[in-house]
């Protein structure tokens, strides 16, 4: 453990540090270019940006909730580039594959007659389902837990609506005994998560869905990061349709669904869910429309067809459980560093204990290795994603040590 | 002209086959499959789905804004299809890309200081708008065209704002004389549209932006299509930061600005702009977001790039000068053909009179062939891409003649 001389040193350093003003591009002030490029020099410039972009590849990333997409979704996303389902009449066959993707993503989430629509990703979605539900029930307090992902919030402040937080218990998930105390008239809409999005834990939503029971209440899960990974873990938590009070869910396939971005999906159970959110282009081949967007990239949805096709159950099952082991081997190693988990995973997102993570936050990514912190519980995130490899894992926690121990 | 004998007929007719319920594909029950398929079985149905679709390349797509992307754009595009500058600290380079693409399209734009955001599209960016308009504010009505694109409504929706429709002049543009009528204590926007959806019309941005001096109301302008357009052609009317008054404008590269969806950029005169709408994210790269979506899918920014250093103004000018040589080309056609324009185009969006456009449109689609109508003035509605040919303009005139002179 450092010293509290050392500690004070260093956070005095990193305080320094944090607040130094960085060396700033200069300024382009040049209009268009009256001639274009030859595409080498184009090119040659995309390689420069590109070399300066991190990448999955390069073994650094452990914050992030995407992942290198599987090789047959890029493929897909390639041959679908052009689809747009804002205009939905030109493409039949992209809105067929949507849904098919819907109906295999529903089924696996519990689903007897799976409706839904791929949309732009997570945040379109949640904000879909806040939106609809203030529609559908003339009200306007959301009820969520307080580690719901940010775009709840912002969704809130978009549709004045009243986002009120519901206390954690000790397990960092949504305290269901508190729950009963929140529920009044003016609520619209009850949320909770699947795969938080600081732990990867997953809220009572079993016991929630029974406290919701004899409300008409909507209740809203965020699945977004545990919709392709709960299903295939082996003693996953009851969290999707299958309780009968849920009324919707997103799900993205572009974090464990392997697919490209924009993949996100959003499922509700019954098609009235939608009504209060239609919008009309008179001048489409498709005249109602329930997203956020307008024109909607749609290759997407052939990246998330190809790779739930070309992987299936199996498939998943098979990354989830290496993601786990690796999950399990960090938690091992960490825990002889001096930097246990703060809680057994649920699925492969970890955060280690540690005195200042801010700091040590800072000092990785200043070394180019990007984690990311947790509130609650205080520590270092770690998401474990298919592209982290047991060779990062261990150069991770060397790293972590070596920060830790040796301040500049 | 058709007779009123044979007109009364073809409606019936219409009416019938326009309520005739279609076989719908069996329902599919199974749940995501155990195994997934070899590469090859996927492909298989890939192209079966894809063949399904229309392209651009068809020569039957002539009621898009979106068209066949450069090709430079389509290489950029699968480059940096792991970016996400929804998490910006891992890609700087991409980061870097979309300022220079906000430099060089706001300096195309008439602004000094380009400042802006890429997004996902021109929805987004006009939701964005009003959201800042009404934070920025504190007031709720949005004065807008009758023509204003579809999104605006939308945004008016989700945002508890009022959309206060502003009435047409005999032009098809915003009737600036009744503006003033309209400017009352609640006004929290003012939008106007550069490139009309249904018309390609642009609305009287110059006359707007003097009645609202001494105001300090936002005056943001939809330039989604007309971006790209307006700019190159031989002369264009005033719409752009070059008037005080503007406060923000939606351009979409992947538009007229031959780029991949998804591709739009909101600019804005002034930073404090978008201060209202920040949301925080404590464990991303980058801890403030000023956009609705999320993760973000920003292979469109380096598509954008690409296409932008390949075409250079003077691609650009190539491209519009064709596409408006074409619709020179269908005006003096339909015009012989009996269907003469309902306006002179300014932009290449062209709206053809006839008697029930909507019967033609429906006839046209059952044939495999996409055009639009517009609403005011009533037409057959056509926007000719750069991905419509003489050829295909002739066929399609051909066409309409038929489905006009010989019903079924």
């Amino acid at each position: 453990m450092p010293s509290a001389e050392w500690k004070w040193q260093s956070m005095t350093w990193a305080k320094r540090y944090l607040t130094k003003p960085r060396p700033r591009q200069k300024k382009r002030t040049d209009a268009m270019d009256e001639m274009g490029l030859p595409f080498e020099e184009v090119l040659a410039r995309l390689k420069q940006f590109s070399s300066r972009d991190h990448h999955f590849d390069d073994g650094d990333i452990f914050g992030s909730m995407c992942t290198k997409p599987h090789d047959a979704a890029i493929k897909a996303h390639m041959m679908f580039l052009e689809a747009n389902l804002g205009n939905r009449g030109l493409y039949p066959g992209t809105s067929d594959m949507e849904n098919e993707v819907v109906e295999d993503v529903g089924t696996l989430l519990g689903m007897q007659r799976p409706k839904g629509q791929m949309l732009s990703g997570g945040t379109e979605a949640n904000l879909l389902a806040l939106w609809s539900a203030r529609e559908f029930t003339g009200k306007n307090k959301v009820l969520l837990p307080q580690h719901a992902h940010f775009s709840f919030k912002k969704a809130c402040r978009m549709l004045k609506m009243e986002a009120i937080e519901i206390p954690s218990s000790e397990k960092y998930v949504l305290d269901s005994k508190v729950l009963p105390g929140f529920l009044e008239d003016n609520v619209a809409c009850v949320v909770a998560v699947a795969g938080i999005t600081e732990t990867g834990l997953c809220d009572p939503i079993d016991e929630i869905g029974r406290i919701l029971e004899g409300t008409s209440i909507p209740f809203h899960v965020d699945a977004a990061f545990g919709g392709f990974v709960l299903p295939f873990i082996e003693h996953p938590p009851r969290f999707d349709f299958d309780i009968p009070k849920l009324t919707s869910m997103t799900v993205d396939p572009h974090k464990m669904g392997m697919g490209t971005i924009p993949g996100g999906i959003l499922l509700y159970r019954d098609d009235s869910f939608l009504k209060g959110i239609r919008s009309h282009a008179p001048y489409l081949t498709q005249k109602s429309h329930y997203a956020i967007t307008g024109t909607r990239g749609s290759a997407g949805v052939a990246a998330a067809f190809s790779a739930i096709k070309s992987l299936g159950c199996s498939g998943y099952r098979s990354i989830v459980r290496d993601c786990m082991d690796n999950t399990r081997h960090l938690c091992a190693r960490a825990k002889v560093a001096g930097f246990p988990c703060a809680f057994e995973p649920l699925t492969n997102v970890v955060v280690l204990s540690m005195n200042e993570p801010e700091y040590v936050y800072k000092m990785l990514t200043d070394a180019g290795i990007f984690c990311s912190t947790s509130r609650n519980p205080k520590g270092l995130r770690i998401v474990v994603m298919p592209h982290v490899s047991r060779e990062n894992i261990d150069a991770l926690v060397s790293k972590i040590k070596e920060v830790v121990t040796c301040p500049p």
